[in-house]
């Protein structure tokens, strides 16, 4: 995702910009990682015929940015005390705790920014930053990181882990696809099948990740692996065992595509490079 | 402020949010506090001749939720380290640090989901969402807050410590202003003069808050004095004495007081209630 890339590079490189901020911001988002939330919405974006401009690139780019942000709070020692991080050492590690904290904090403002200066329709705009932020806020992200912590050391139900990953994971990851289609202007019956796609999609996406905390190495995920069982964390795994989690992750992704298809049927849509990154998320 | 509260208690009020996040905030939200920017904005859009309806007040809960968010944060262990803030136990001190964080998190994105519900004009509000990140992130308090860290334990010349304090204090003393520019349909011209009213007012402000740290008592600002003194943080009063700090506010105040005159040669505009607000800020 290199033309993203010059997104990031562009608004933090700005030379007004204070150095110590920026440097700390730029240090996080260039560790990288997938970039899955701004690739599916592109994607997704694409699907529906629309040409990818700059415009669209920056309202990509948002959705990363706050992810970020959740990245370095959660790191911190308060948090997770997580000492690494896609494979490089985590922000506070490097630049301080309360650097930190502000680094992520101006990562979740910043990006309400970028979206005020999109060129699109006003009315557009406004739909984007409300969907942003009941995807971030006491609606979204951060209600369910509070949930998660809550839960630590204690035997969640399956019920009460799902709410928890819809909330912490989940809605980050229907913003994408609601973006998309809110950008190609689509009726508000495939806006909420696109919701429904994101939903799943999240959950998929976090029941993979409790698969990998068990089974990959640290070169495979950038962190430390084992750190839920340590932690004596509700997971998908503990719940359902590894097979279990793995048939769990099938049927959430089998469900995915599912929604996609009756997207193509309602909408002009192309949802060939969306189900690709669908079947990424696949484990055999 | 009954009518703001009511705002902040219809937001967080909701059952559908998660308990621990909304009682921590409730908990910050409640401390109180004067309330300054919400009620400069009220009082501008009053002068332009516009009566407050409720999406007006939504519009000015959302500059106090980000400020709130700023004092948690700066109160955390790994900023300034306060137990107290507006004479109750600081936020951490009651849930914990990674509560506290969270509660800071959730306080910088909901206002964007505040400012994208009201009824105001597309445009209107993608403009208010601008001025409120640039207010907010790296390009305002963040950035403040980053260079107020940066330089702790140093002796500042004047011109550093006032191009802190106009990014800490000053950036979020401006919204009021110009939002209320914005609300009111004011001229480009009008706007530049409440950006810079807000700017004069917010060096006034931080003036102030230095003088009272070195004169007045925890009961009079329901936190702990002499604090910048035990830190040894350069402070207006530290750089000019308190007799120059408080000839400093006293000029401040004075320019703010002939922009507001200047302004009303300019539009349509009642200076009297923001008058007052100015006036309360003058020390003896």
């Amino acid at each position: 995702m290199s033309e993203l890339t010059a997104i990031f590079a562009d608004f933090y490189g700005a030379k007004s910009l204070v150095a110590p901020l920026n440097e700390s911001i730029q240090y996080s988002i260039k560790a990288g990682g997938k970039r899955i939330r701004p690739i599916l919405l592109l994607e997704t974006l694409q699907g529906f015929g629309i040409d990818i401009l700059e415009e669209h690139l920056k309202v990509a780019a948002t959705v990363e940015l706050i992810h970020t942000s959740s990245l370095i709070h959660d790191d911190l020692p308060a948090m997770d005390n997580d000492d690494f991080r896609r494979g490089k050492p985590t922000n506070h590690k490097i630049f301080g705790e309360a650097q930190a904290i502000l680094a992520g904090d101006a990562l979740l403002l910043d990006p309400y920014l970028l979206l005020a200066n999109v060129a699109l329709a006003p009315s557009i705009v406004v739909s984007l930053v409300k969907e942003l932020a009941l995807a971030s806020g006491s609606y979204g992200m951060v209600a369910g990181q509070v949930l998660d912590m809550a839960g630590e050391n204690q035997a969640l139900t399956f019920a009460q882990l799902k709410q928890i990953h819809a909330l912490k994971t989940g809605k980050m990851l229907t913003f994408p696809f609601v973006a998309a289609g809110i950008i190609a202007e689509q009726s508000d019956e495939v806006i909420s099948q696109l919701r429904h796609l994101g939903e799943t999609v999240g959950q998929a996406f976090q029941i993979r990740d409790d698969i990998l905390d068990v089974t990959a190495t640290f070169a495979e995920i950038g962190k430390t692996p084992g750190k839920d069982e340590v932690a004596d964390k509700s997971t998908y795994v503990k719940l359902l065992g590894l097979a279990g989690a793995k048939a769990e992750l099938a049927e959430n992704l089998d469900s995915a595509e599912n929604i996609l298809q009756k997207i193509s049927e309602k909408a002009t849509f192309t949802s060939e490079n969306v189900l690709k990154q669908i079947e990424r998320l696949r484990i055999d």
